[in-house]
């Protein structure tokens, strides 16, 4: 499953070059990770209730960007979760202003649950989690 | 008591025009009311903890603007609560890049415990947490 | 004429309560006016080749929060210019979630063209520029 | 030539989990590139005046997190270049709590000049920039 995720470019995101300051990148990457848990149904919050998880944080971040964007254009985002591990995963992304390429990047995120002593440590993605994803 | 914060102006705060995109200064204000908590040997978990609320969020934010400023510049942020209220306080904000007036602006925040009935509601803020700004 | 601006509040908005962190709404704002000038066929780059300016930056800025809001949420803001001054003009704004009233605000901005002298300064708006607003 | 950078976690660099937002630490990086630029005795302004560069943008970042960071707490970034080439360079990062490492990165620049053409294009890197690094 694949999603989509737009968002119009402003002002307040580009720097004194007038293109996207590239933190903002990563900002959007993680929107577009929202936008592939929703349409998944699924969010932090629902995760950490139906799952009992603490949460999905990164433990990697990558961009590699082969062209600037600018205020008033339209950044289009594509997010799939394209590798599946015990306890992680890795979504990947590929930006477009139109049919320009801008970036493309991925996400390593770990699935936070308790060990056995209660403390907070990676555990195996559930199966019920995973199926969402496929369509 | 007046609290002073520090910061260096950096590349990813500017806009276009190669100066502070606006609502920076308004992180800006708020990082100075930690410090100037923290002067007070505060911070907002600690009152969480000490006096049982839930927060001190934000009622009203303001800032005049009097002066542009720029990456490499470092601005200095004056802080102090200047209107004690019985449920808020006023902080009041002036800022400088070396003796250039940049801005001055302020934030009413509400003391936010809980009400009778158990859900958040203003409460008075109590003497004890007013004291420790008194130097 | 007002405009209308939404955007899906995300996870990297909001704060350690799970609400927004407020100078985010600043953001918006600013957003929202960029869609203000777009709705006017308008664009602060095409100010600067239309009119010669240098910009239209701010002079004050200020909301007051009257209900958070959090990720998931879809906020919508209004935007109008609801007063013209000689040099400066006021745009008021109402940010909502569904029909929950979030925040109110406005921003003061000057337009900044160039004395007699050649340097930047406070220059009258010009009608051509008005006449856009109006419908 | 290594340089130290240093900033104090705010609230508003936390998200939901009370821990800091993960693009935030690229903005950091940015800042830390800023700082080992100054102990270098340059910035981006000062090397497109004196090498005429339109800039050195990124061309790639990554960050593998190995552990979490909190508002009060001060991250220390250290900062260098650590590859050379022809027309890009290579920072790498790694960010401290006291003791504790947070995270590692790298940033990767490219050298953008003008060329035979007078477009924007990677250019060799000078000598006389190379040298400021070498201590």
């Amino acid at each position: 499953m694949e999603s989509q995720f737009e968002v119009r470019i402003v002002w307040g995101d580009c720097d004194e070059q007038g293109i996207v300051f590239y933190p903002k990148y990563f900002y959007w990457m993680d929107s577009a990770f929202q936008t592939l848990l929703r349409d998944a149904s699924q969010s932090v919050r629902a995760m950490r209730e139906e799952f009992g998880i603490m949460g999905i944080p990164i433990v990697e971040a990558n961009a590699r960007f082969v062209a600037s964007a600018t205020h008033e254009e339209i950044l289009r985002i594509e997010a799939e979760i394209r590798r599946w591990g015990e306890t992680s995963l890795r979504v990947e992304y590929k930006g477009f202003c139109e049919d320009r390429p801008i970036f493309e990047g991925f996400e390593a995120r770990v699935w936070l649950g308790r060990g056995s002593n209660g403390r907070p440590a990676a555990t195996a993605i559930p199966e019920a989690f995973k199926k969402r994803f496929v369509k």
